[in-house]
């Protein structure tokens, strides 16, 4: 089968190409201007407690919906969209262990699971570069760095953690519009968490960061941290719940709100 | 005891005289400038659907905080409060029917219960005072008009039903101002859901308020709708939960959240 150009693609020109298995690749940059997602698919018994800690944590984890137990299709953000196929990859876990990737869950989804979309900050990184802001792990061709920070979580049940945070080097007089246009996108992480010192963060070494790459800063580069859709995944595989069904990493959701509406 | 004047009170003393019932009155104007809540005490099988609901309805239902079952200490918005005693008036509904009213719910509040504050409209009023636009129904010494309107909610589970409006009347020139005011705070309701033609809302006479009383409208006035918190309990009432605990209309609870603040 032939792969697609899905940069200007609408929605469901992507969940087509990913139901037939068309695109196998991470989704940055693809359908311009839609907000891309989180995906985590937990049994109903552990949903409401993870539903509390996105709550709880609106800015690692902004929830932009949650279905009913059983319906894999997301109404209210993609309707006609289905869950267990539209995904490029999906990561399988079992009691916190990675044991599996693929290209649908058709067979592991049943009655009893609930899915979580939670925005992702690959939709902010399209309203920055509308702007001319750097995006500097877009022009070095890697991804961008992500680390684990000092802050704690607020708890939900079993569900806890630190926040993690990713990185993205500014030029001190595009910092200020950086904050502003993401302030105002609460639902794919909003303003930055941190801006200018890691340590306070507690990150000793911004070269090594704990997922993603190592991002080359240009001389007089300020470090913006946001915080990162990786929170809830990992606070969930730290919690070893029984199933856990996300995307694999960089392999979002495409849902059908577009970016700039409300 | 004496009743005690709250009017700028901090959040604490109000929970204080709530405590020993020493204040049985409405909540409007009290603790100028904190974020006023209405509560939903509901069983935890009911209380996920419920919370699906609300995050379905964001208008209608702005989630302030979601206890832990059994907690009634609201940890994030109110820490050191208690919502089994420190609102003024509590509401018992039994399968849809209000059975009783009362100034605590201690013996009600089991391990099993799930707190849910939601935020209300009474905070923005101070914003819009602040502007120096009017609030008619204050003005009149009347409880502002409240009604059913024509549009369903997103249903989750077995709660579903129409949307509740509250209505303003503003002066043409100032509707703006209310707009922007409103809007920039999505924790107690955000923008108007209506200007103008209460008949697009279903709603044929606003001199018939289903809920609250008729407000004199000024030459020139517009009739502009908020998305009200009687809503979901509206939602709960016709779902016929079996036990179902609220504030009393009007008898909020007054969080330790600032309305100014993020």
């Amino acid at each position: 089968m032939e792969f697609v150009d899905l940069q200007h693609a609408e929605p469901i020109e992507a969940w087509r190409a990913n139901r037939a298995n068309a695109w196998a690749r991470p989704t940055s940059g693809i359908c311009h201007g839609f907000v891309q997602a989180n995906l985590v698919m937990l049994p109903q018994d552990d949903a409401f407690d993870f539903m509390r800690f996105a709550q709880r944590n609106p800015k690692p984890c902004p929830i932009l919906e949650v279905t009913d137990a059983g319906d894999p299709e997301p109404k209210l953000t993609a309707p006609g969209a289905d869950l267990r196929t539209d995904l490029p990859k999906y990561s399988v876990y079992r009691e916190g262990a990675l044991v599996e990737e693929r290209s649908d869950v058709v067979d592991l989804w049943t009655d009893d699971m609930v899915a979580f979309l939670l925005g992702c900050s690959f939709s902010f990184e399209h309203l920055l570069l509308d702007a001319g802001l750097p995006i500097r792990h877009i022009d070095q061709g890697i991804n961008g760095p992500v680390y684990l920070s000092n802050r704690e979580c607020v708890p939900a049940g079993q569900f806890r953690g630190k926040l993690v945070v990713s990185m993205r080097p500014m030029p001190p007089d595009r910092v200020a519009e950086a904050v502003t246009i993401t302030h105002a996108h609460p639902e794919v992480h909003g303003g930055p968490v941190h801006i200018g010192s890691p340590e306070k963060l507690g990150i000793d070494n911004v070269d090594e960061p704990d997922w993603g790459e190592r991002v080359r800063m240009e001389p007089g580069d300020v470090p913006v941290f946001w915080a990162c859709g990786v929170t809830p995944q990992q606070a969930a595989i730290e919690a070893k719940t029984e199933l856990m069904i996300t995307h694999s990493t960089g392999h979002m959701f495409v849902t059908g709100m577009r970016i700039d509406s409300e």
